[in-house]
């Protein structure tokens, strides 16, 4: 007997709702095996589009609310007013049991406080991470914390790096993930005091990676490490800084194509490899913040997601929900809290 | 009667010393009015290189020592073990005034401990920071810090926003340059309390900018404003990863242009525009890290940097000195100190 797998969808979060989503569930279920869906918003919005993909209506339910977060609400406001929105019972139905994770394109900070609160943390986690996966000169690499927490301790950075190192080893198939810290230089003395606290106990104590050191903001897509550890603000600055990056310099090449006829010629004459190249950073392919640490798979969809984006989305919780990570976090974290160095460390 | 500028110049730093350094100073001078050298290190082996640049030669004093500053020492040690240097002896230069800025290739841990002890920092400025310009979308902007402060509190992050305004008003020529301050978000209730603090401050005291609030790190790139202000923590974070970004782009878009004959065939057609593409962004035209808010200019070159790099490092030195930059601080600081609402903020 094959084991089913239960997605939650918020249909109604980010710009499009289920015009986007739906066709993107449709789409990844072609992909994943025995999986099925909770669909849940505005069934008189959604159940046009559900009939026009009809594997995808064999495969799930919809639960109807009329409520919806909105993308501007303060995550305190979400909280109040957002429970039985589409967002709040998607979560809840992760928590119930009734699914197995939960996707959404809705604002972030609620969703995180939503997550926090029914979800909770897994035993011996203090905090939840958003991590997720970008490409890098040499393959990939996943980082965390992206926003969740902006100030993190040793014992928290600690926990980040058994996640990241779990998520490269279940997800990634990476035998002995690296984990590198993320610095102002690799010396032994650069740093808060955090950061060196932190090196100091992953150092020294037993968990599913192999610690590095610490890296430079330059290391993450160079590949130096399979794992990147940093705090939540530190973290989110670098990821859009990358992807302001990243923009200009797509903005920049297009400007140098269509300078002259010749570099229109030249382009014509290069587009399949240059497309190729834009595929391998293609930020939908690496769409999916996952909020690990949860007691339960949440991810989340980024707001402005096409369908590719969307569907890459739902097969991000889909890996992290088969190979059992959660399960294999939990086992990992109890390991290393049973370990004299972390404790003594950490003075639990 | 027209104004001399003196250069002090390390010329032992960076990965290739004098034979780098040497005709970088010399192309610097053809586009330096009014400016002559003093050049710092072994006599030895910069006198022959010299020889072969007679105006340089004819503007030049050189001021023999034997001692360097390694690239890998301490700060700490430096500051022990490198008096006298030529590293040391050029920032004297400044000091006691026998030079107006001084530039180095050197060890930017020891720059900035040597500077920071000799100079000593403006009055009105507790530290000083490391500031350089980039390219954006659409133009150019100045972020600071970049790393000589981990962490920063309202006042020194209010005292970088006057130093970058100062900086974009009287070396940029641009009359109300706007400041944001790096963040996570855009929203009041976003980030550190440090930042909120600061927010606050620029929100309500006159200086040489308009404030424009908080940013994120996609802005940096878009060109949103004209000043970055950050810590030094994450100012360096997002730099290096910056730079990352950019290296991993190239090396992708080389690997397309070569991944068919076609799209070689493309590439030849397309060279002329591509190549002006990547001189926008070319990072020698960037180099040079100013060390403001010191009693004196220093600027860091990059240690990899060649002749055009470094070229690129004295004339950013030259562009703060001839433009008054410290006097022009000096008065604002003053300025702003003077403010009710200032004083009141930062409680002094």
């Amino acid at each position: 007997m094959s084991q089913k797998f239960t997605i939650a969808i918020d249909a109604m979060g980010g710009d499009y709702g289920p015009s986007v989503i739906i066709p993107a569930a449709a789409n990844a279920l072609k992909k994943m095996e025995g999986a099925q869906f909770q669909i849940f918003g505005n069934e008189r919005v959604i159940s046009p589009i559900l009939n026009q993909h009809p594997d995808l209506k064999k495969n799930a339910l919809i639960d109807h609310t009329d409520i919806v977060v909105s993308g501007t609400d303060k995550p305190s406001a979400a909280l109040r007013g957002g429970k039985n929105s589409s967002m709040w019972n998607a979560i809840k139905a992760v928590k119930e049991g009734k699914a197995d994770g939960v996707v959404s394109a809705g604002n972030t900070g609620a969703l995180m406080a939503m997550s926090k609160m029914m979800l909770r943390c897994l035993p011996g986690i203090n905090r939840p991470a958003i991590a997720s996966v970008f490409p890098t000169v040499q393959g990939k690499t996943v980082m965390l914390d992206l926003g969740a927490n902006l100030v993190c301790d040793a014992e928290v950075l600690t926990q980040f790096a058994v996640l990241g190192a779990v998520y490269a080893r279940v997800v990634q198939n990476i035998g002995a993930p690296s984990v590198g810290l993320l610095n102002v230089g690799t010396e032994e003395m650069k740093g808060h005091e955090e950061l060196r606290a932190a090196a100091a106990i992953l150092a020294n104590v037993e968990f599913p990676g192999k610690y590095y050191g610490f890296i430079e903001g330059n290391d993450i897509t160079k590949g130096t490490v399979d794992v990147v550890v940093t705090d939540g603000f530190t973290g989110n600055v670098a990821l859009k800084t990358a992807e302001g990056v990243g923009k200009m310099s797509k903005h920049f090449l297009t400007d140098a194509f269509k300078s002259s006829p010749l570099a229109m010629l030249g382009y014509l004459l290069s587009r399949g490899a240059i497309n190729r190249m834009k595929d391998k950073v293609d930020g939908r392919k690496y769409n999916g913040g996952m909020f690990l640490g949860l007691n339960g798979i949440a991810v989340k969809s980024h707001g402005h997601s096409d369908a590719l984006g969307t569907e890459n989305a739902i097969l991000v919780a889909y890996d992290l929900i088969r190979n059992g990570f959660n399960q294999r976090v939990a086992d990992e974290i109890e390991q290393l809290m049973s370990q004299e160095s972390f404790v003594s460390a950490v003075g639990v």
